[in-house]
């Protein structure tokens, strides 16, 4: 069976673009999907990227260029601005981390992102993200797990192997031991995934 | 009639790929497309922004990328590296502002295009460059224009009101008094070129 793996982090606009048409991806294609959290800090850290907001003319660009992805993919987006942007992710990727380690990772990515990108809560609050634990369903010793060092240390690892392999920014895709990079690349993703 | 507006530089790659699906474009959609040389350079400049190649992970990641992109629009296509890159396009792009106010700006895109990204040819050299003119049949005054004041205002204008629009890297497209960024822009500008 194929595996697309998906390294994402919420502070990320275009993967949360992305993160939503995972599910239908795997139900068109039949493909295995591994969504695996990263810190994007740290990647642009590591490879000396820097935020595409850093240039205004391109900030402004990019609200307008979501905007319309907005529509196209027609979900609840609140764009950069409107939910707190730039965001400290460091806590929500934590508590990814332990959900994935639990085996609820994927849906813990789509109820963090739906509660910042669909709803402008600002989950870098300790308490906003206690909220999102709860009210998703997910067990509170998620909390504590999130500040356990075998947590820490699988975030740092998770992100660091991603740049190991290329990445320097989010969505970063890698299918077949190849990168691609960004929410554009999903319907030629689509397409390799279709390949007999 | 809709109008397409396309800012190209000969000096990006993306640019290349997108100058190539110009001509399709216009007869799928029969939409007006006017190719306007500007600086890529200059842009960069006004706007802050940097070359993407600066940041070494996404330098390689591009050169797959833009391989992907060869083999999906099936074009003779020598990657920077294998052409002289990053290039000085200045010369190219007077010879292409000349070239536009005689009526032949577009034929000459594609013959410059075709000359550094199809055959690798170096055309900051003065003489490649005029080989460039003559072997595809445009006629010598073209290099004489190319340094006169007209034309490197009219580049230099061209250049500024492209970042006066938004504008902050190549290829830049304008339909609708909106910009969009890239060659993986195009199904979307199609799309929109179809709409009644």
């Amino acid at each position: 069976m194929t595996t697309l793996e998906f390294f994402w982090d919420v502070a990320s606009p275009y993967t949360y673009l992305a993160s939503t048409q995972i599910p239908g991806l795997r139900a068109r294609t039949g493909a295995q999907i591994v969504c695996r959290p990263f810190l994007l800090g740290g990647v642009f850290k590591s490879t000396g990227n820097v935020m595409p907001a850093e240039v205004p003319a391109k900030a402004a660009y990019m609200l307008k260029d979501l905007a319309r992805w907005r529509d196209r993919y027609q979900i609840p987006f609140r764009l950069p601005g409107d939910a707190p942007f730039p965001l400290n992710s460091v806590l929500a990727q934590r508590v990814a981390t332990a959900a994935d380690l639990a085996g609820q990772g994927e849906q813990f990515m789509h109820a963090v992102m739906r509660a910042y990108w669909g709803e402008a809560k600002d989950i870098s609050d300790p308490a906003v993200i206690a909220q999102v634990v709860s009210e998703n369903g997910f067990s509170a010793d998620l909390l504590a797990a999130a500040q356990s060092q075998a947590v820490k240390d699988r975030l740092r690892a998770n992100s660091d192997e991603a740049v190991e392999r290329g990445a320097f920014g989010a969505p970063a895709f890698f299918l077949g031991g190849e990168l691609y990079w960004g929410n554009d690349q999903l319907p030629h993703l689509e397409a390799l995934l279709q390949k007999p």
